[in-house]
């Protein structure tokens, strides 16, 4: 409880990581953001880095920490705060926790004597960011159609871990859920779960009737041809991550609603998905023993 | 299923209506669109309402079917079709089916020997409108906080249709929910459903810390001092009709954060709303032997 | 808090009703139990209704208070209590509580100038016992089967409170589900609650594939042509009270399974069902306002 | 669909697979069973092992196989089949499909150069077993309460398979679930779950409130020290293989209410554990491409 953290860069999420651990009760302070009207009055606000890296252990950087491996993520400030000039700023008793670590950057890091630990990596992390992700699923859904969630057919393509509790929530408002999943294990569990599940040989027959179809596996599964088979009215979820589940250009070409998804836990819920990111950070702090 | 339906003025839940009646089979024209991408290809559409008329049984009119009482509700249109005209120029054996029929309306149609019935008092309609509405308020719940539903102190006031199926909605996402209702069969009701319930005596214990207060009860529930205990960060969402359950006028001078949500089944999902009309006017006809 | 309860006759319910009353700080005796094991140790028991009447407020009869209208339904004692007597050495500053009083035994107080309250009519009682019944019912399919409620078609017979708590545990557990039900209100709550609604023109189609029938509705619904298109293997559960739902006399000649769960609350949750009797008396007394 | 299939032994787990493969148009044949009335009319009987095994291609034993690694798995027959005599008489081209099949036993197959298989150690199965543990597990606990699951505080021990499902089932009916789990990632699914979880730290200040413990975790969680705290009331459901999560002996002398709960799918529910256990052979089948 004697850590004190400096909250540096990033948007809301980190507006109420800050929050969340001042209310726990640990020394926060924060940079890196011009309006500072979401934060708690009691949060110490810093305009220089140098001072703000006076007398803090841990420093806090968002998710993504940054996208160029130059410059720390900062879109709430007009500032730039280079990733090499805060290495070169800190101490050797200070530590980086941040989100999105690449190869890179660890070997920066190094290179300057400073641990960085990444929270993004964390499983609890990656299950609890499932809830805000499912939620802004249901919520585009909702915006996106015409006609509610209860009575659609919902098509849910992969029953991971976000399939999981996706298909679940869309049964809870009533809808008819189908899923898809290839391996035997995941149909067991799907069936012991009450929904409908199908394997590929049956994908073909449901595919055209769909109201609504969410993709959650990380491959193209929607390439032409199935894309081709769903109907112009059937709204196309892509939740999976990276290269996507959809070939986009075909879906472009062929007149497909689609909607790729990403990113949703900061865009939907930001305060929620801060705070999974404090309470993450603190399980890391915990483990890490500084 | 010989029965030949003129589809008359609305929205998009009459181009619903019009389209499902048509896939069950009955023969549907339609008057009062100027835009007619909505309807089914085979649909005809008329301009004149002369024509319309021609050869039809039943006139369906809108819901609401008309504000004034004196021109039918035509927002797709930029004509003007005046109740009387309508009248005048239907034959004894055409009847019309209309939501929201006032009894001046009543009478007006008396006076023309036109026969009117009312959609919207039917229980089986506004038991099934229950479900957008349901739906309508949790979407406007995930867009309007930066939280999830999920984990969130949602209070729910009244437990009467509205309320019940809500309040089992939020828990299913993973809400914290406490439902106010009066009446110890209400209360017993909640506990049945396992749920947190309270009465009146206990509801200043718990106001001041919900996340979400959403209010279903048609009186002035949420008064100045209701409304001075809760935080200006609480979502404050009143799907009660006419006068409301919350003072909106004091709402806004405490700078509460008050969302009336009225009609939300043609906002939020008019397909649905207008299936949902559809089948209760089959039941209607039938019931009537028409 | 300062009302004396003397807990007169009856089964586990009311050793129950003695604990939690004595829990929530009321001056409880108790008579009319030859074993007293199931008392909290500090309930004072009596052996002579003379000295039991002695300083007490209020008599609380068990459900039924009485099955011939002459003794006192007491079958955890070898005495026999007769009413006459019970009411001639009371006073007339103490009043009887009890569970389905008869016309007859109303008449009878009266006479006696005694004040009874039958805790049995009230409408939370009747909500909560829903609880108890049916997980009996439950418990009863779980038994009498050699197959999971989980997968299991479940046809439930009406969907007023019972029907609709009973369906909804099946759709929990995993079964399939579909209800029967005669008005389109109560179809309609039925698709509102996500479930498959049949009215009586289909219940011919479905009735022969079920492997679960729970009735509940208070007539002759399973008559012989009914039951004679019942599989064998079929359990039928009857829970409707008094005529009940089903032919007993052809369901037996015709060699189907069928279990009358009558009372089910006593029977398979006491404590729970005592529970419910006192905290519905706790609201009987406090309006009365004795 | 042209292999047939010879069910050898067991009880009615085997009855209910050798049903299926016949529904599913199977050749099936059966032998060691004395009452043959739980099969389907038209499979063939054998009381021979000879006759029976000639023409068959798959011999099916049941689970598990064998208690003495010498003796076929045979309760509802008189008859004495050895094993090895099984494997003696049997050609090179029929192969055995049976459930935990010892190490050792499979080396007494491979002297004989028959091909063995075990459906126990598949993935789907034990998914799928999973549910007829857990309603048996509930059933247990509403015939050994007095009280219903509604509104009863039950302390779930372990979230794998059987913890997940099990903690649902309760909610479901409307207990107070609280989750023990050990791992960060176990308790952030009981999180996202909307379950209540608890860690190692906090087990001592739930586990004496509770009206119904289940564990799950295959390793003695409930020890002396555990045990003394639970109150005698409190019924203790272990569903934990082999060594057990509780220390019978000190909770015997505790006097502690503690049901050990093995193997509960063939005792609760042996058709659907048959059931399961048929869909599971056809897989094995279908990959072995036999």
């Amino acid at each position: 409880m004697d850590k004190k953290f400096l909250i540096c860069g990033g948007d809301l999420r980190q507006a109420s990581v800050a929050n969340r651990l001042y209310d726990y009760g640990y020394k926060v302070s924060v940079y890196g953001f011009s309006d500072t009207s979401q934060f708690n009055d009691k949060i110490q606000i810093h305009t220089s880095i140098d001072q703000a890296l006076k007398d803090v252990d841990i420093i806090i950087l968002p998710l993504p920490c940054t996208v160029d491996n130059e410059i720390v993520n900062m879109p709430m400030s007009a500032e730039k705060l280079y990733i090499t000039d805060l290495l070169k700023k800190m101490n050797k008793n200070q530590i980086i926790v941040a989100g999105k670590i690449s190869k890179k950057l660890y070997n920066i890091a190094q290179m300057y004597n400073i641990y960085m630990a990444d929270y993004f990596e964390r499983e609890e992390l990656i299950v609890l960011n499932v809830i805000p992700t499912v939620e802004g699923a249901l919520q585009i859904a909702m915006e996106e159609t015409a006609i509610t969630i209860h009575g659609s057919r919902c098509l849910v393509m992969g029953y991971g871990r976000i399939g999981k509790m996706l298909s679940k929530s869309l049964r809870d408002l009533g809808a008819n859920v189908t899923v898809y999943a290839r391996s035997l294990a995941d149909l067991a569990w799907i069936k012991a779960n009450a929904l409908k599940g199908i394997s590929t040989s049956q994908i073909k027959d449901v595919i055209a009737k769909q109201d609504i179809i969410i993709n959650t596996i990380p491959a193209i599964v929607l390439d032409e041809e199935m894309l081709s088979m769903i109907s112009p009215e059937t709204l196309i979820i892509d939740l999976a991550s990276k290269p996507g589940g959809v070939d986009f250009e075909k879906a472009n070409k062929l007149g497909k609603k689609v909607i790729w998804a990403l990113s949703l836990p900061g865009k939907v819920a930001p305060i929620t998905a801060g705070e999974i990111i404090s309470d993450t950070i603190i399980n890391l702090i915990d483990e890490l023993g500084v």
